[in-house]
């Protein structure tokens, strides 16, 4: 079965000059994905003409599906309804569907005073020769267009672009409008458009070892594996996912190949496996602790909330997480965690007995089962000789153990707040595991 | 003079099956524009020959700096280093100083035992046509490659492509050691190959007002701009960012003929203008806070700590931040925040009323100058009719006032958890500057 190609195409200067970072491509992608598209290229350009038309041009030489966002806001620096309509040789028209709801969000939701802009008024106007994508959740819609191949230039040769229609398709860049017309009107046509091979991936994530040492351990594995199955290693944080790939013509085939080739994989790497599936740790400490009916609760002074932001990302989280003391000052350690003022002034914020007296004020005043503290340095200012920037302590315990870590991190701050995190969550996983 | 345009290439899998959000572009591209560098497109690649080999030629035809990351790991599909050595017509030979700085990052930094694995003193093997760009924050190098232009494929013609050097980098994945490369050892390297114009960028932002209105205030301002002025207009979770970029021969003279243009802009949207700068809510806040020498704390139940990590991703944050209660459950709402079990029970853990009371205890508690307190269902559970997904109020206040605000959102968990973020930042900075 030929293997059917997208490119997506991001417009917008932002994006250019590293101002916004691009997550739709990431969305779109995954959505692709999941139905057998190969996503072969991203391109990102900005909002001129030129580059515009001939990243058209040329993606369409690479692939046969091209998605396209951004670029169709209301402002004068959304150059992309006209210039789409001028490349596919249409007129623009108002679409009366979508002119109503304009008028009806601006009315009934927005509820703004005085009449509505030209400029929101002019995002009912579309290319007459486009399928219109409604999308109920802004102004700007959808469209759907259809050309002829065009040939490669001269001198080229390219599979991709003999006799095979193509679909260009143009969605607004704001997030969540752009995702709700992937999923309702972009993904169920293609759908119907095209017969698309099987793609299966498998993911699995390994903690507390490097990518290089985890890729030594699967020398022999990936040396075996058919052509059609391929091992991706993606470190992120102090955790590597394997991700297994697989393609063929039908999904529940496809599945079933790959499935020894997964279970081989887990049992060459079990000493460091967290996870089957494609998820954070967050989420696997989530399952843990509702299997087992259990609470957890954080304590947190060098994280300051990171910890609660990835425990509380997970939907239904309330159920084991009952909350954190974001203990930022010595203040708020004292009075709310009950750590001795002795003890921050005999060995510091930063020491192991400070973070075990946090963990016991965490599990006393939080109310739970098991709790997490962490406390450190995270730069860039507030190192000293004897405690350099990147020093962190980490406790995690239950009502009657404690244990605790010491990590020496060398990143930036960003950095060393999402490590801690890591390190942390995985010494809390590894703790709940081996104290049932 | 003749603007220099730049290509970045990233090279994985992973960005292409969107498993990997890509964060490196925009920071390559914010320190290239910095030295007037325009980057002119961004392209994302698979691990697959043809697809790298492909983008080089098409991206250097586009470009005269062709930045490319990823596929320098130790592991099996990263094929990129042989395929630049062949690319530019070199053999790989082993660099004794990398070699040096590998064997000591694994006996003396990750002090792991048994020998050092053959992947890892692969790492020091460079093409010997490349200028090694020395790595001190991990195993894998930059390597700087400079190519006589190649010309167009027939049909074809590029004013970029003719007559100039063509200089490509490649750089590890891995952030922080790609950053610091691209500060250490690319830019400097850049400035001295290249003559650059001066690219300026001035970024205000507002707050509380849509994307279309504040460009209808603009529309005038906008149309008056000259060519080598422009405004573009970056919406984000109820924030309008406003970046005027102006080109150039000189940096200072740009710079002195943008200053009024930049006024001007801030006079039109005074009314909804945050800041002057590029920067975050919490940034602003910060500022506020540290010139009055007070103190702020917060008491999160559906955000979840992100407020708190927000504020603390600001270095020097614990000056004016005290702390926070994430107060997921209601037994730490009434056990630590002092809330009303009556309160909770008549009106809801979801209420003006709850929310207000968590105020009071953050301020008490936490012992803090002013508080924010957040309470509402993030969603896709929890609604009922009465207070479907989206509801959330938001208290701001001090020892003396307590004023409070609800919203209805209407998106997905992540961006209800974000949009509530930005709207409870902005409602406490109008509360410190209403209530000095």
């Amino acid at each position: 079965m030929k293997q059917i190609n997208a490119s997506i195409i991001t417009i917008g200067d932002e994006l250019l000059i590293g101002q916004t970072i691009d997550t739709n491509s990431a969305f779109i992608a995954q959505e692709l994905n999941k139905i057998g598209v190969w996503v072969k290229r991203r391109v990102a350009v900005g909002d001129v003409f030129e580059d515009i038309w001939q990243a058209l041009d040329e993606e369409s030489r690479h692939a046969e599906i091209i998605i396209i966002t951004g670029g169709l806001g209301p402002t004068a620096d959304d150059i992309t309804k006209p210039l789409l309509c001028k490349y596919f040789g249409g007129k623009l028209v108002v679409n009366e569907k979508v002119l109503a709801h304009v008028k009806y969000l601006f009315e009934k939701v927005f509820r703004r005073p005085g009449p509505i802009l030209e400029t929101n008024l002019k995002q009912a106007e579309v290319p007459d020769i486009c399928t219109v994508l409604f999308n109920p959740r802004g102004t700007a819609p959808g469209m759907w267009f259809e050309a002829p191949s065009k040939s490669p230039p001269k001198g080229e040769t390219s599979e991709d672009s003999l006799n095979t229609k193509k679909i260009f398709v143009s969605l607004p860049g704001v997030p969540h409008e752009m995702k709700g017309l992937m999923i309702n009107e972009v993904i169920p046509r293609l759908l119907k458009e095209f017969t698309m091979p099987a793609i299966v991936h498998r993911t699995a994530f390994t903690a507390g070892q490097g990518e290089s040492m985890i890729a030594d351990m699967l020398k022999d594995f990936e040396a075996s594996l058919p052509a059609h199955i391929k091992l991706a290693y993606l470190p992120n944080y102090g955790m590597v996912k394997l991700r297994l790939t697989a393609t063929g013509d039908k999904k529940e085939k496809v599945e079933k190949e790959l499935a020894p080739y997964f279970e081989n994989l887990q049992t060459l790497v079990k000493q460091y496996l967290v996870s089957n599936e494609d998820e954070g740790l967050e989420s696997v400490i989530g399952k843990l602790l509702k299997a087992k009916n259990k609470t957890v609760g954080t304590a947190e002074s060098c994280t300051g909330g990171y910890i609660a932001h990835l425990i509380t990302s997970i939907p239904g989280s309330s159920v084991y997480y009952k909350g954190s003391v974001v203990s930022y000052s010595n203040d708020v350690k004292e009075n709310i965690l009950g750590v001795q003022p002795d003890t921050i002034e005999m060995k510091g914020a930063v020491s192991e007995e400070t973070v075990r007296e946090m963990l016991k004020g965490a599990i006393k005043n939080l109310d739970v089962d098991y709790a997490l503290a962490t406390s450190g340095i995270m730069g860039p200012d507030g190192g000293t000789e004897e405690k350099p920037v990147g020093t962190v302590w980490i406790a995690a315990g239950n009502k009657v153990k404690i244990v605790s870590l010491k990590l020496n991190l060398r990143f930036d701050r960003q950095r060393n707040i999402a490590m801690t995190a890591g390190a942390a969550l995985n010494f809390l996983r590894k703790f709940i595991l081996e104290n049932e």
